[in-house]
């Protein structure tokens, strides 16, 4: 089943089920009105969504109305967790021999991730709000997926287990202030403003075949300003599948019911497949003659982050997002 | 007034309002289930608390009950935000010059800082579950403060405006798993396991004169093992206070309600105080004498955080946590 979050003032948005083409919604007023509520309860409430989801999907349910990404906050507009990894590293070897510097052994085995903000998501057709250009504006087209409770000591089989839903994600990023925070050492902070979510998450039912051991194989395409920039599959080359970053969290924590884990920006070897961040796109270019090209993003510009299915179908929605400074003119 | 969660089988357990002096309580059921649904709305809901509490204090609250901290859950017992600063500069110096390491100059203007996990509070009286002893397992005694909703580009002064409680935390930290998570740039994750906060948290006019300007004047009491080891002051030598902290969080992101701001480890100069953390009885020990002679803690041991008023009175009540492997025999 397809969930989405749908605004109404309030923090959390109303939870609704959308059709499977998205071109439906129903409230699920009777069973939870927040996503976060269903996720807390899962085994009990799931089935009910399902059920509706089911005639929804049907065409049968009641009082359906056409669904609009546009009303949509994140599915979880605020979370307990998000943990984000680097779990392709071919991004990592990239931006590393973009300066020279060797990939440790230790990244091939032990996944890279840091805690994110959590606290003020943005939907997925809200602006990107930035205080400043200088701060070096970029997009990181992800997946990312939600989870139950997982105990702590979990190993990354039991841990796929838990996974709930899966979602798409810009993990907008500000590289500028990037390397005086990773020389600190404590991780990303401001470097990291409000990530944003695609208008619906899916049940990985959904995903059929696609969703194969941890992994999602289709492509995601990035959108810059109007051009295809990426199209970038997360399955194959994912160096460590979600139920590996869900077991490095837990190894001396419990994961409870609505984190989101990410998978770091998608990348693959074939450069041909272009880029899911700008950064990888100046490494590259830093790589062929010396010195980066690509300029990051300016006020105006907009990304679109989509998954199609096999038959060219929309899965999760759109992320449509215009950049935009904190105190408009 | 003071506000502590109960634990009654649910993830958020149930918000009681607590007397000054930490006899008695009352549910504030009819005014708000959950903490985090009363920072949710506190310009509507804090007054209705407030009377209640001030009923409570005058003996005259009807239903009160004996307030039992082994009852609590943390105050907020998962939150959407922990952001967790290092704001004793004294503490980073003793730990780098343990090490012949310098603080950069950046240090003293620019606060350290890094997101937590939130997902999964201890309560004050929970077990810290730690897989391993091998993982050089710590306390660490801190203040923070807990957030209203504060827009991105707030100053430090309009910032101290949003804090509406107080409490103690118990940040625990895995020493030996911290140097390999500091080198990867990403911050810590595996070495932070649940923090816990203490049974109450307290409005900032509870504190009276000791808060002041986003500063807590009053002695932190660390008893490790039955033994009294750190008796150090949040207060002069805090080097951010909680505006800047906040401040810092909000350069390129909303702060929401219900977010968890940490002082990080409080440091005095003044050795003769003890410490709050074994971490930097290390430091000074490999100062003067050229290594660590204090073991980190084993299971069985116990760690005690409190702070008392001028009085003698316990004001948030104490942390009492006992260490314990996951898998008890």
């Amino acid at each position: 089943m397809k969930l989405a979050s749908y605004k109404d003032g309030s923090r959390d948005g109303q939870l609704v089920v959308v059709s499977r083409d998205l071109s439906t919604a129903h409230y699920a007023t009777g069973i939870a009105t927040r996503l976060q509520q269903a996720l807390d309860d899962w085994n009990f409430l799931s089935p009910q969504l399902q059920e509706l989801s089911q005639t929804l999907n049907h065409g049968k349910a009641r009082h359906a109305f056409a669904f609009d990404p546009k009303m949509c906050t994140a599915p979880l507009p605020r979370a307990y967790q998000w943990a984000d990894g680097s779990a392709f590293i071919n991004h990592v070897e990239l931006v590393r021999k973009a300066r020279n510097a060797e990939v440790p052994e230790s990244f091939y085995t032990d996944p890279l991730m840091y805690q994110g903000g959590s606290d003020d998501f943005a939907g997925p057709r809200d602006d990107v709000i930035v205080p400043s250009e200088d701060f070096g504006i970029d997009f990181e087209a992800e997946v990312a997926v939600v989870t139950g409770d997982i105990g702590m000591g979990v190993t990354p089989d039991e841990a796929l287990e838990g996974i709930r839903l899966l979602m798409l994600v810009n993990d907008v990023s500000l590289r500028n202030l990037i390397p005086a925070e990773l020389a600190k050492g404590f991780g990303f902070f401001q470097s990291k403003p409000a990530t944003a979510f695609s208008p619906v998450a899916v049940t990985p039912d959904e995903l059929g075949a696609s969703w194969q051991g941890g992994r999602l194989h289709l492509d995601l395409e990035s959108v810059w300003n109007g051009k295809r920039v990426g199209l970038c599959n997360p399955g194959p080359e994912m160096t460590f599948h979600f139920g590996q970053l869900i077991a490095h969290i837990g190894k001396t924590r419990n994961v409870r019911a609505g984190s989101i884990v990410g998978s770091g920006t998608v990348s693959n070897k074939d450069w041909s497949r272009g880029y899911s961040c700008i950064a990888e796109k100046r490494a590259i270019e830093t790589i062929e003659s010396g010195a980066p090209k690509t300029e990051f993003m300016r006020f105006g510009d907009t990304i679109r982050i989509e998954m199609k299915d096999a038959d060219g179908a929309s899965i999760f929605g759109a992320i449509e997002q215009k950049i935009a400074p904190l105190h408009a003119a």
